[in-house]
This record gives structure tokens, sequence and C-alpha cells, in this order.
């Protein structure tokens, strides 16, 4: 249990932005607003997962938009306390302890925020360990947690409480909620005790996002390969398995906002074989890397887009014709790739033709 | 005092046809379920507005969403008890009478179905003086009382709670998740106090709906003249004016979904001037009625589309290529004319480049 530092912040934004896989929002604004956040009220604890209490009372959090969107559309900041106190009111009972439903760009960030705002400890975990487009999935679904009560907040101070008992429609009704709230919409959910957030997480996904973070940060420092160094770290993590699948210029970005997300597909001409372009799917994230007809990597699989000179992570509306990049495929932990979560979050989620093949096969 | 009678629900169904002026919803649907409410529940009172006392806890209800959808999914009776739950259970206070907030279609009968199943009188008043096809478009929301806490439900029982400052806003929101619920919600919304509700209310909305039927059948019963006998009856009544201002053919009907809303067209060839079409312009209901450049009537006056031989109301779903008709122009009350109202469903609320010019003048 430590107080999350202003380095920590730094080293998360660009963690979060690689877990993302191109999702999540812009880490930036996150950084940024999650910095006030701690400047205004104080110091937030990180909480590992083995050290919360069976009975704490554990709320999700994060915001739900388009990240095309959310560049243009600033947060006041006030939104995702505005969601809790909505929540809170339904519930008629405070909550003692976030958590973040993503672990990707600006919701890693939103939750730091709004336990700032209502001191509170963070916990060191995450319901998608990185980050995926749509509410249901997340391993507090696959593993039996109701999604709703759910409230929404906009930066007007609207809300909206969405009670249903599928995910799926939470999802669904939550985006449209979201797309008129102007394309942007800052919520929590998935109440649980803290038992069953020790069960359903995905574990030491925020130290995970700190940890790349400083690993980079460091090698910068030593002038050292930040993607050796990034692929080393990986090793000694839970992820274990991080490698190049492929390495050249962005040859085309089509990308549009449609049903209240970012998709889109970018076309990589690979350094090393021209004539055989990869192409990577995205909805909000990267979801499936393919060249010639195979299959590079796959949801849930991380696929993260760096710069080829700073690994960097680009994230999906900054993705531009004629960066040069290396692409990451990362493996995630077991707790991600049972049959049951990759029915909610594996490639027939996203409506791909395709099975699931573990980066490592 | 008076319970309501199967008969009078037979007759209001038609009367809140014709004041639903096209829109609604189709009667008789919610005459189905109106019926099917109080055998299983018991009569329901109709209170007049001048019998409601001061600290009553008075709530509106109505369904939201496109008549064309309505006749394709049937509602399962029970969502709008649903939502009355969810508002209780966010208000943490039990209502006292249900006010309807349309005088519309199936939106007179949601009020008698919530009451019958609850236990309580419905006030014999509304909130618009015929149908509307927005939520803010209400002398609720013109003279002063908040459209929120709004609970929506659905037929598969999930509920959303909005709570927003603006009324337009609240539709907006309401209308998205509605969209989103299948394109057809059952909502609860404008709480207020016995002596608002007094002061804002289009009075005596559903008695006059039961007049208006009752004046039809027997009048059909007696072989005498529907619509004379109409025109004569609104006299009586604080509607007063109600005259012929087209008969003739339907020769195109343009209408679709948009938005949420049923839009679109309905072009007549006059009887007296087959070379001169009159064009009526519909959202849902039937907003303005035209020929030759000139206004024959505009929101909020009533236009009621009337088979020729009948003179039963067609609604806007059922209009027809062929059908002989008569157009209903009829006046409303004051409390709907003035310069607040006009600014909320006058012409200009309906992008109509128009003065209001009343029915009348």
């Amino acid at each position: 249990m430590a107080n999350i530092t202003n380095q920590d912040i730094e080293d998360l934004s660009v963690g979060a932005a690689l877990l993302g896989t191109g999702g999540g929002g812009d880490p930036y604004i996150g950084k940024l607003m999650a910095r006030a956040a701690l400047e205004t009220h104080g110091p937030v604890e990180l909480l590992s997962l083995d050290q919360v209490p069976d009975g704490m009372n554990v709320i999700a959090c994060g915001a739900m938009g388009a990240p095309t969107i959310l560049i243009e559309k600033m947060p006041s900041g006030e939104e995702i306390g505005v969601a809790l106190r909505a929540y809170e009111s339904r519930m008629g009972r405070k909550v003692d302890a976030i958590i973040p439903f993503e672990a990707g760009g600006i919701n890693s960030m939103v939750p730091i925020m709004l336990a700032a705002e209502f001191r509170l400890p963070v916990i060191d975990a995450d319901g998608m360990g990185r980050a995926f487009p749509q509410l249901e999935m997340e391993t507090f679904n696959v593993y039996g947690v109701p999604a709703c009560p759910l409230a929404l907040a906009d930066e007007q101070g609207n809300t909206v409480i969405i009670e249903t008992d599928n995910a799926a429609k939470a999802e669904f009704l939550a985006r449209g909620v979201t797309i008129r709230m102007g394309g942007q919409s800052y919520l929590v959910n998935y109440g649980m005790d803290g038992a069953t957030t020790r069960r359903v997480s995905v574990p030491a996904t925020m130290s995970l996002s700190i940890g790349i973070g400083r690993t980079m940060r460091e090698a910068a420092e030593a002038r050292a390969d930040a993607l050796e160094a990034l692929i080393n770290f990986f090793q000694t993590t839970h992820y274990e398995i991080a490698r190049v699948i492929a390495s050249g210029k962005i040859i085309d970005v089509s990308r549009r906002e449609r049903n209240g997300w970012s998709v889109g597909v970018v076309t990589i001409e690979p350094f090393d074989n021209p004539g055989k372009p990869v192409t990577i799917q995205i909805q909000n994230e990267n979801l499936i890397a393919e060249q010639d007809g195979m299959v590079l990597a796959i949801v849930p699989d991380l696929i993260c887009i760096l710069e080829l000179d700073t690994s960097m992570p680009i994230t999906t509306e900054r993705l531009r014709y004629g960066q040069r990049v290396n692409v990451l495929g990362v493996k995630v932990p077991p707790i991600m790739r049972t049959p049951e979560a990759l029915a909610v979050f594996g490639p027939s989620a996203f409506g791909l033709d395709r099975d699931y093949a573990p980066l490592e096969a």
C-alpha cells in the first residue's frame, strides 16, 4: 500500500497508453486531470488486490465514448464524481474503494481522480487487463458480477441511472445515452464486495502500467533500447511474453466514428517485406493484426502500435500516414483466456471470423 | 369523482385518437390494455382538477416512441408499473395520483392502467391538451415544473432514470434510450404537488375525450351526422371551436421513422378544388395544414384527419392512399396559446417557418 506519486502518474500515462492498445482515450488529458485532482484533494493510496478486505464496498469506474471525441470535448473533471454521487444516492450507501474498469488510457486516470475527490483508495487491478471498447467486456461480467446499477454523468451535470440484468444491454443503453451526451460520458458500475473483487479482477494492472512507463523512462534516460527493455520487463510480470509482430511504415489509416466508437483499419508496409502489408482492425482498440491471411495477434492478446524510434505507444486517434512503427504483441494473463472470458471478449465477440490463437502459439 | 367504466374506455379510445391529431399511439391497443387492467385490478376513479388537494403527490405518465413501432411491438402491460416503482424508489416516497402527460391515443390509456395497478385515482387533465411528439412540449414544463427525475422502462423490465434540469435535454436523452429500448418505452416524470397540478394542467381533457367518443357513438346509434354532432359538442367545451378545413381524397402519404419519430407528409386532393392539394406535415402528430401557400391550421391548434363516412379519426400510421377524409381544425384552450406556451410547442418549436395563426382568425 503506497501513495500514487506524480512520477507514477507520468509513468502510468505511458503504460496505460500501451495497455490501451490504441484505445482507452488520450492519456495526456487523463494525466493532466489526475495530477490536478491529486493537487486539489491530496494523495491517493494504491491498494494491492490481496490487501482488499472481504467486506469492502468496491465500485468500478471509467469514461465511455469514442477516443476521437475526447480530444475535442474536454472533460470538466467533475463528471465522474457526479456519477458516483448519483450511484451512492441510488444504493443508499457509500463506497469504500475504486477499481478501474479498464487498464488503458484515460481510464487508468479517471479512478485516481475519483479516489482523490472522495478520499478513497484505488485498487491495483482492473476488469479488462487492457482496454476493450464495450462495457460487458469485463472479467467482472465474465465471472458473474452484475453490471448494474450503472450511473452515468456528463460535463453538464446530467445523470442517468441504468438498471438491467444483462451487461450487453447495459452497454447498449449506456452507449445510446453517451452518444446523446455528446459522445463522451463518465460512469460507475459493477458494484461488488472485496472478496468478489479479488476473485474477478485482473491483478496488478495499475502497477504494471506504472512499471511499463518507468521501464521506458529509465531506458530513455540510460539511452538504452526502450523496446528491448520493455520486452524484458514484461517477462518479469504475469503478462510474461511480449514480442514484435511487425515493423514498418503506416501507408493507410481508414478511421471514422460509428455508433459511438472509433472504427477503422490501419495498414502497415513492413520494412522487410513491402509487398505483404500488415492490417490491423480497430474498434477503439486494435483487435486483430493480419498479414497475407495469417493472424499475427488477435484479441484479447494485446496489439500495441509503438513509434519506431521511441517505442512510445500511438493511440488510435493519433495514427497517421507515414508513421514508422513497431507492432508489439503481448500475452494476457490466464484469467483473460478462459473459455468464459473468450466468449465475452474473444474474436467472436467482435464479429471476427477467426478463432482465438494465443500469441505464443 | 366517478369510476371509469368500460363504456368510458370505449368512448375514450375514440376521443383520444381524435385529440391525438394522428399521434399518441394506436388507441385500440391502449383500449385493450386499459380494459384488462381494470378487470385485473378493479375500478379507477377519475378526479376532476378542482378536487385535487394541495398536498397531493402527483406524477405524469405515458408511452414514448414512434406510433408506427407500437403496432409492431406489443407492450406487456407491466412496463409503466416498472417505471413507477423505479421512480418511487428514487424519490423514497409513494405517489398519490396519476395524470396523463398527453391526451392522445395510447397515452390516455396508460395512466388508467397504471392507476388500476397501483389503486390510485387518475386526474381529469393532462399536460398537452392533445398529443405532441416531444416530452418538453408540456404545459407542465411551460409553467415551471421540472421534467426530472424521469423514469423509463421497457418490456424486458430494464429501467433508466434520467436527471437533468432541462426538459428538452430530458427529452433528448430519453428519446435516445427509447430508440435503444427498441423504439418504445414507458415513462413517469413531472412529479409535482396538487396545487401545482391545478395551476399547470390543461383541465378536463380525459372527460373531453370520453365526451367526444360518446357523442360520436350516440350519433352513430341515432344514424345522425357524426361530424355535425362533434362540432356541436366542441362548442359546449373549453375547446369551443371545431370546423372542417378540408375534404378530399388522400393522394400521397410519405412517412418514415426518423430519430425515433414517425415523420412525413400527407397530401389531400380536395373534392371542391382538385387542382389545389392540401398538405399536412407530420411529426408523430399533424403539425400544419396548408393549401396553395395558405395556412389552414397550425400547432398547437388541432388538425384531425377523419374518415369521410364515419368521422372516425385516422392515426398517422394508418393513413393510406385513397382514403376519403375530412380534416377538422379545433381551437385549443387559452393555457395552450400564451406566448410562453407557443415558445415551447408553437410552430417555431417544430422548425416550421410560419407564425402561429389562431384557427378562428
